[in-house]
């Protein structure tokens, strides 16, 4: 079993969240997933739902594979070092960690992007750039691997990379499989961007 | 503001749910979400993750919108008096009924698609369809108005039967910047349907 850690926080957007996870949730005996938090109890997402929290932070930190959502409450402005020291612990054992949006904002404000090629939601691009200085900003992508991250570009294209790492992690025509049953049309090619020229961040 | 409820229920299709919630999250000032269960508490989606009820169904039916998911925790064999009564009561009151997958099969088992253009997951079509005799199902649709009932093909087809909803509710011009926002190719041509093919439904 490959498992996942799914970092929530109140105000995380819905489609960051649960966009990969229902792609994955397609692969029950190969992905265990686990949506960890701060604290125990319940996170409501952006569209207002409240999720569980199924393990704090401090129970756990060696998953195989880490997803960072993002949306207006990535803690990246009033940062939490328990986030944090939970997100440089957890990438040094992940053989995956996976950003949607924003999140690559988060991972880029506490260093692990340095010297790496990476992308995030293209409307908010100049805020979400401006943490990490130190980072290779990829303007038009889809998403962008370089080592153990990939980084998506905004919200829904989070499902599109998510394929992919199930693609690394497994095979491609498991990742055509899961996008078939869930009759999703998968951007494949990790350039194509057409919000790039809508928000002019080529 | 539009009121919608979202009915949720043990072993939902993550994305039939989280996929409208998320685009009509981005207009929380004209689309006010509750989820509704037959009973308060918590209920697990198909991937695992634990969400809570905001309102149990006998507490209120009167909704502007009413979002019908899927998946395999569909109650169609396994049918539920409480479910299909408040499904009866609110579809009537209700402006527009959004069906998600086999959420349709739903709709169509208690009678409320008689003599209606239908679609629904084209994976499952055969089971699904088995349970609306009277329905005159689509078989090659992305999703399908008839009146105030909009269904849609499988899992990610919501999401853009759903942005289809959010113009016919506002303008076509929210749709799209909502799909913008969201970093999302709206397929707006409801009868755009590869899955057809995929699946041999056509």
């Amino acid at each position: 079993m490959i498992s996942v850690a799914a970092l929530i926080f109140p105000n995380v957007q819905t489609l960051d969240l649960f966009g990969p996870l229902e792609l994955l949730g397609w692969l029950p005996s190969e992905f265990e997933i686990t949506t960890v938090s701060e604290n125990p109890g319940l996170v409501r997402c952006r569209s207002g739902q409240s999720i569980a929290v199924d393990r704090a932070l401090s129970e756990r930190s060696d998953y195989d594979i880490v997803l960072v959502p993002g949306g207006p409450g990535t803690p990246v402005e009033n940062q939490s070092e328990a986030i944090n020291d939970w997100l440089i612990t957890s990438s040094l054992s992940a053989r995956t960690v996976m950003s949607v949006c924003t999140g690559s904002a988060l991972l880029a404000s506490i260093g692990l992007l340095d010297g790496r090629r990476a992308t995030t939601n293209k409307m908010d691009f100049e805020w979400a750039t401006s943490f990490g200085k130190k980072v290779d900003w990829v303007g038009r992508a889809r998403w962008v691997e370089d080592g153990k991250f990939f980084t998506s570009s905004g919200i829904s294209a989070g499902m599109d990379m998510c394929l992919a790492v199930i693609a690394h992690h497994l095979d491609r025509e498991t990742a055509l499989w899961v996008a078939k049953n869930a009759e999703y049309t998968w951007h494949e090619d990790a350039s194509w961007d057409p919000f790039a020229v809508d928000h002019g961040t080529l």
